[in-house]
């Protein structure tokens, strides 16, 4: 199982960074980042460039920073070309259980991406509710 | 309105940065980061100042990168001091969304939450199943 992390700016390279400060050091994950001098084509290069890398195959995941906007639409330009995953809306929670996932080899990226999808909104939380502190009432 | 930011490693900063590509420069907004030589009493400091000098009151919002941690537990630690709002999990979809809604200044630090956190489950889209691409069946 392999990741590639996709955004504007250095977010995704940051949250692979801050992930690896949690789990350790990850192989096969490489973070991409557009930037304001950038065009979106140098951007769909090097993400094509790492999923070949990667073996181009049904066995990799692409993380991106929002729906829309140019990272993401890099790879939707690559979905139509490999078998990849696509998972956009990234957040740090999600991506620790997605390191944590791949350990188990018997899982097919249809599957994390389920996992995360049904983990991932409880993954937001309102720490004052959850405390209750600072509430109004 | 005012925003802080605070996660493990450069995260918070590229949140900010990256959520600045889109929106433009954002004033009264700040972003921190536990480093792996840092103390967490250090960076509850750091935090600690921002919040006084954005006045110390109830028109802030921190947002860490998730729930446990030491970025998440130096706010939490900061909560019985100051009347701050606390939502952890941040995404970039929720980072633009709190910088669009504090535009609009009657809504107050619970308002926002609420918005965001009402919001953030949608913000994460398996982009294979949106779009019917590479799909098994």
């Amino acid at each position: 199982m392999k990741y590639i992390f996709v955004s504007h700016g250095d977010l995704a390279k940051s949250m692979l960074g801050s992930a690896q400060m949690i789990v350790g050091e990850q192989d096969e994950a490489k973070a991409f980042g557009l930037y304001p001098t950038d065009d979106i084509g140098g951007l769909k290069d090097q993400v094509q460039q790492a999923i070949e890398e990667f073996g181009g195959g049904e066995d990799i995941i692409c993380f991106t920073d929002l729906f829309s906007g140019s990272p993401f639409n890099a790879v939707v330009g690559l979905m139509g070309d490999y078998p990849i995953r696509h998972i956009t809306g990234m957040n740090l929670p999600m991506v620790l259980e997605a390191f944590m996932s791949r350990m188990n080899e018997e899982l097919t990226t249809e599957d994390i991406s389920a996992k995360l999808l049904s983990q991932a909104p409880e993954t937001f939380i309102d720490v004052n509710n959850y405390l209750q502190v600072n509430m109004e009432e």
